[in-house]
């Protein structure tokens, strides 16, 4: 299989990837996640990952909006990868000889603590963990750091001076696996739906208790208002149901998008373990 | 008046609580949330103002966790502040000059388009927007931008060499005005609640039904799970009210709370414009 994912060898999207399919296959890196969705869509490639939501940052509404622009890509797989930062270096280099520490923005921002008890050094925006981690491994100078995870290290041929200086230990990302008209997997126990609803009362409530009353269990809903529609939201829900639904999902799908204006469903897939 | 906010004069913290409370009162910024929640539990401020969601970054997390935790704290008003980056640099400056820019992470990744077709300049983090275009100031060199909003320009003596240059515009940060042993503002119109429910069929469903039953509007709603206990979750939800029903409230929250394992009033307010 060819299977694409966002950044370089190293990133948390290649580790998800490779945790997720296993080493033998060959592995596509991207700019941007339109891409993944554009080389799944052209046949480019068998499948892509996307991070859809993170622990302490909330749902990245970016994936969102792709999953439901593009009409023949589906989500076949879900994996939840457990954020952990490294502060990466040259071999020889030690904590004290560093002055500029490399890395993506929010993996900066979430090692808030380790800068504040650091404050002399300098922290430095790169577009990718993965990418901090190959420029120090190419730049060879002991005074430059990275943060980036334990594979980058090993990737990049770089030491670990420190592990675990994420701010946040409950750090999870949660990634979803996409393919282009693909069927849902016979083991497939979780759904994800995006809908908007009518302007009438109680009508959130209304696909709410259906769900209920299909035996379907919430597992993630969350409203994000329309941006110059005030009073409009979309509303991303997950659920997941026993083996036996699987065969009667179609119609019950069916029957729920009665029950609100706009109906995308995402896709049928194996919940991921957290 | 004595308002504690985040970061210095010019982060985006100082212009929502000017553009909220006027001019004529005392600000006195801070380095983190916590220090926004301890002066006013401490009386040292008479309020606070503080982030608690982002059109595109989604919720703080943070500061819900801070909201929950101090019990004589209540939410008393709302504020919706549109997110405009600014090129800032030296009066005399060009773009072309430019090599290193400052910034906070999440603006640097929030302008990522501008830096895609500026891809020599360097991309150096800062604590805060208004802390990078300060120090661009400082230092005097005409090779250093910060990317800032319009009063961080005019507060530090800086020349807007581009205005707009955030991807996206429909930026928008949710703030939340905090006080201590407050009581709800005459023209509230608006509350916020955090729940968990109890492990049975329906129970989601149950308290959406109690809100819409008593004309209670909800305008948001989102789970969280609760990491480390699977299948529980936290609920953040906000609703809006008529004036009639402001006085009765009190009553209608104290059966609310019945439908619920654990409930949060986090505060009652007027609802801000977005």
């Amino acid at each position: 299989m060819k299977i694409a994912y966002l950044g370089i060898p190293g990133s948390f999207s290649f580790v998800a990837t490779t945790n997720y399919f296993g080493t033998a296959h060959e592995y596509q890196g991207t700019n941007r996640f339109k891409d993944i969705f554009e080389l799944v869509n052209e046949d480019k490639v068998d499948a892509g990952i996307i991070p859809v939501e993170n622990s302490l940052a909330g749902s990245i509404y970016e994936n969102y909006d792709l999953l439901n622009q593009y009409n023949l890509i589906t989500v076949v797989g879900e994996y939840y990868l457990r954020i952990e930062h490294s502060l990466l270096a040259l071999p020889g280099s030690s904590a004290s000889s560093i002055t500029e520490i490399y890395s993506h923005p929010k993996a900066l921002e979430q090692c808030s603590l380790f800068f504040e008890r650091n404050k002399s050094i300098k922290q430095i925006a790169a577009t990718d963990t993965a990418a901090a981690a190959k420029s120090v491994a190419e730049v060879k100078d002991t005074t430059k750091g990275a943060i980036a995870n334990q594979l980058a290290a090993e990737l990049y041929g770089l030491t670990i001076l420190e592990k675990n200086i994420e701010d946040d230990t409950h750090n999870y990302t949660r990634f979803l696996v996409i393919m282009k008209q693909a069927a849902a997997p016979q083991d497939a126990n979780k759904c994800s739906v995006v809908y908007t609803l009518p302007h009438t009362p109680g009508s959130l409530c209304k696909t709410l208790q259906f769900l209920a009353d299909h035996n379907l269990n919430l597992t993630k809903i969350e409203s994000r208002p329309i941006i110059g529609k005030p009073f409009e939201y979309t509303f991303y829900v997950d659920f997941e149901f026993s083996h036996e639904a699987l065969s009667h999902l179609d119609a019950i799908m069916s029957d729920f998008r009665k029950a609100t204006r706009t109906l995308k469903v995402l896709g049928f897939y194996k919940a991921g373990k957290l």
